[in-house]
């Protein structure tokens, strides 16, 4: 499988693709066709569905990019890391813990659970 | 669904229930029958392998215990938390991170994280 830190940082990348071809061929490259995603605030599964969600993000913190925090860790088919959410250079109002499962190498499933919310 | 806190506590003190008639009891309670664990260093499926999992384990560090560290966190199906594994009123050699899917109120998935071990 592909190594942990390898997987987050597609993964970061991802998320931060504002162009909406880039997000579909990083989808194609990482992600299963039917891959599920949760966290405490919403939830898709496929291209469509989770290429939504990462727009919508991007639409309501504008500006704001997503980085890891640490080194993922990983085993098996297993992934987590953390991550920050926030504008360049300063301190990230957001942050969150996200696990990853992959099947075949790919991005099959991910749970995600928030750190840091603004108060 | 029961909250993320009695999720954890019901979680830790099956992991520490030395009578497999207990674990038994705990696992008809807690878990689907069908549930699935899996860590860095182990794995198994329904109530024989998963329960032949924390004799192991129990046999392996006699004397040990498991806690919770701070509060378990969740949101729909999915609860977090931290647990610590060491002797009564020492620090704990081990610790780690595990993620609960559950299904119908029921544990159905644990994906197990180790953040501190032995050196």
């Amino acid at each position: 499988m592909p190594n942990a830190q390898t997987i987050a940082e597609s993964y970061i990348a991802f998320w931060n693709a504002a162009d909406p071809e880039e997000r579909r061929r990083r989808y194609r490259q990482d992600w299963d066709e039917r891959a599920t995603y949760v966290d405490p605030v919403m939830r898709g599964s496929g291209p469509d569905e989770i290429g939504a969600l990462v727009a919508g993000v991007q639409q309501r913190f504008a500006g704001f990019s997503f980085r890891l925090i640490g080194a993922a860790d990983g085993y098996g088919d297993y992934v987590r890391f953390r991550w920050a959410l926030g504008p360049a250079g300063a301190e990230a109002p957001i942050e969150g813990s996200d696990v990853v499962r992959l099947s075949g190498g790919r991005i099959a499933e991910v749970i995600g659970f928030l750190d840091k919310v603004p108060g």
